[in-house]
């Protein structure tokens, strides 16, 4: 196996994590968080969603978390948009990048947006040339890319015709979303490959949920495959609206430990974006489900357990 | 990539898991859970510990245990021994293998049974010599074998000379174990690469904690480097001992659902395995880390979704 010396990873939990959160967090909250994982090191984050206010309530105040944040420079501040109206609001906020997205399956864009898929990528056309006369990144995300709720299995084609028509529509990247959990590595492997040589010019991202636990699995598929941009949501915010109870993106901090272990670098300070998910557990009043959240980084156990030594023999 | 076909997943939760959860189960709930894990299908159920009854009281009937469960004919029901003592009452119970164990890390081994490296491997003769004449199978982990809480990193040549040791004691096969969950996927793949190229006709498994959450990721890596024999614990039973409400073995069910959705097979029925795992989570009390416990097998998504769909509108 041959790793990647560093990774981009992209903090999506503002959006993808707080979207699926049943509190609705103020928007001093979310920029306090915001702010965090700024400070923690993240060269991308997905700030918000600009959906209509009344589909996505927890996050209705996007113009108001985006004037309000503190933007480093060379950070790039996305959001998501569903249509031109979404992309105006976006643009007017002064984002750095709009992100588009489409499911790979029919019936889950017909439950999501109420469009075809060919309907949806049809609208994407004037919101393409908005963003591109405005000058600003446009990615969009396949969602569903690994398997849908309702359809089961999604042929690799239709992942592959979404993806080219991103391209054609002058998307820089395109992330593709495991939206319910439902890839394994193996699939990951394949699915990557064949991406990569079809699109060997754009940037490939990965979306991974931990529904079953097998998010970081899937994680080392990817890289195998060359894919070098990874999302997660700090503290594991989110979840599965599918399945009550079950876990919803990968905790970038879990993901970010795993990488560093393994000698990649990802530019992030693990420390201050533990911090930021105590922050976001904190915000969320829920136990979140990052790991490392809980068992601290690996470093710091050797610590805790010398420190524990030093002070001599604790009665048993 | 290139996966194997075939898989051998080894059931410890009866052993590893109970021996850290603080509920101490009776006799027959011990023996249904293993009976019902013997109904899903495992080839290899490592049932108790012949330790000191006082040392873990979680475990102190080992032989009740082992005389009541339905052995099914081929599956290989195997018990930890610490030393002759534990080995002469396991082969009096008719164990099919006898497994020893031993710290990669000194500190680790002296704390868990007050013995250098060396002593633990010299007491180990006389045992091999005792299982050898019994014609019962003999193995053995290496346990901290990926890092240890109070040293830090392990050199790879002193877990290369603990395998050289097991062989030399006769010893059909070695387990690595991450005992507190410190391995990465880029470090499984080294050590286990290399342990492979050295002892080629050994064989080797992987026994992973998911205290960071990395467990199956670390999988993908052993499945490259040519590993067939995986660990996991029902449920996810247990827990780490260092760091307290952190997860412990990886959930048996998690890993052979990974490995299925891979189209690899483990000759286990998930379904009934998870079954065991609700049985489990019923008998210690308390809500279990597993995540397809919580979430669903991926097919069942599907038909959960398509069902409610089949119903009509929900009314939102």
């Amino acid at each position: 196996m041959r790793w990647p010396e560093r990774v981009t990873v992209r903090e999506v939990g503002p959006r993808d994590g707080l979207q699926a959160e049943e509190r609705v967090l103020s928007t001093d909250a979310k920029v306090r968080l915001i702010d965090a994982l700024t400070e923690a090191g993240f060269r991308r984050i997905e700030v918000t969603s600009f959906v209509h206010p009344g589909a996505i309530p927890q996050l209705a105040d996007a113009e108001a978390v985006m004037a309000r944040i503190r933007r480093r420079p060379g950070v790039v501040y996305s959001a998501l948009v569903p249509n031109l109206r979404g992309a105006e609001r976006a643009l007017a906020c002064g984002v750095d990048e709009v992100t588009l997205f489409v499911s790979a399956s029919e019936t889950h864009n017909r439950h999501n947006v109420r469009r075809t898929i060919a309907e949806s990528l049809a609208g994407f056309v004037p919101v393409a040339e908005r963003v591109a006369a405005a000058g600003v990144r446009l990615t969009g995300y396949v969602v569903t890319a690994f398997g849908c709720p309702y359809e089961g299995d999604v042929p690799e084609e239709r992942v592959e015709r979404i993806v080219a028509a991103y391209r054609d529509l002058g998307a820089v990247a395109v992330y593709l979303g495991d939206t319910t959990g439902m890839a394994n590595p193996a699939q990951v492997y394949r699915l990557c490959t064949r991406l990569r040589g079809r699109f060997p010019d754009l940037e490939l991202g990965l979306h991974f949920h931990n529904t079953r636990g097998a998010a970081l699995a899937n994680v080392v598929a990817g890289l195998q495959a060359g894919v070098t941009v990874y999302d997660g949501a700090v503290g594991g915010l989110g979840g599965c609206p599918y399945a009550p109870g079950a876990t919803g993106n990968v905790a970038t901090e879990d993901l970010v430990h795993m990488l560093e272990e393994m000698g990649i670098a990802t530019g992030v300070d693990l420390d201050r974006l533990l911090a930021a998910a105590r922050l976001a557990q904190e915000l969320i009043g829920r136990e979140l489900p990052g790991f490392v959240l809980k068992a601290g980084k690996r470093s710091d156990l050797v610590r805790a357990v010398r420190a524990r030594e030093a002070a001599g023999p604790q009665g048993g």
